[in-house]
């Protein structure tokens, strides 16, 4: 049971939008930015974007956010759910570039604690071929979830587990995006 | 020395925001509704929503989030920096109301992460008065922070010491807020 009284038969964090509108709309659109909207030139693409989110959200123990990011990384890596779960459990061993490795192991660290990102993180990514606003953008999308993640479970909200409908809401938020 | 090249002379999460304006909007927007506009009735108080956010700063250990804020909640408490530092140090022993220590201690437990929130943690909020708007609040101020925090210290942003630069911050926070 949720720790406030939210909307009734709205999973996740959808029930925190829709009791606080106001936080909502920057929550929203943040969102929508950081991993949807095309990325400038050299950036990252969006399954790579929605692959730290769905990493740092298994790391933070999230069920609902892991499963709706994961089912939308999928769906931008053509329906490739296995390698979602590669990427989970050992992301070192699963088939992705060597500078989508060092980039999630920069997301850990954001995980960890912002301190934890060191210079040695830094400059794997950048042997690898990871510019600036990649660094960037991977540091704000692990950040960012670290606080939809705590959101969501901080107020104890529904979480489902029809996997349907995980698939269903990551194919629309796949090619809709997340502002309203 | 920052981990990408952000712009200089701009402390802190400043830089972030001038370096990627698209993400800073929402990042202002949301900071603005949460710390700022004037609560709906039985909300908390300006000061008390930039002490949660002083206070989860402070667990995170983050330099520039917890003077900048520990500034503005100071002028919203009528310049009283010792309760800033206080709360900081050991808020159960400190003289604020019963609801925002119970308040508090929500906030410390989502820093640790959302599913650390128990509904004992619950209850004795509500038991001193705290409402599900506040409850709500205090949640997202703290998961909000658990971003922030990660997003100014996981690209290393320059963090000055200079303690007139953050009065003069808080003050304009205080009365001007933190959208554009």
């Amino acid at each position: 049971m949720p720790h406030i009284q939210l909307p009734e038969g709205i999973p996740g964090i959808a029930s925190g939008f829709a009791y606080r509108p106001e936080t909502a709309k920057p929550m929203r659109d943040l969102a929508h930015v950081l991993l949807f909207e095309p990325g400038n030139t050299g950036s990252l693409t969006s399954g790579e974007r929605e692959l730290i989110a769905t990493y740092v959200s298994s790391r933070n123990d999230c069920y609902f956010c892991q499963t709706s990011h994961g089912a939308v990384a999928a769906h931008h890596l053509d329906g490739d759910e296995e390698l979602v779960l590669q990427v989970k459990r050992d992301f070192l061993n699963s088939p992705i570039s060597a500078k989508l490795k060092a980039l999630l192991a920069i997301a850990g660290a954001v995980q960890q604690g912002g301190k934890q990102v060191t210079f040695e993180h830094i400059a794997e990514a950048r042997r690898h071929g990871a510019g600036d606003l990649e660094i960037h953008d991977t540091v704000l999308i692990a950040a960012a979830f670290c606080m939809y993640n705590r959101y969501v479970d901080g107020l104890a909200t529904w979480q489902p587990e029809d996997a349907g409908m995980y698939r269903k809401m990551g194919e629309q938020l796949a090619t809709s995006g997340y502002a309203r």
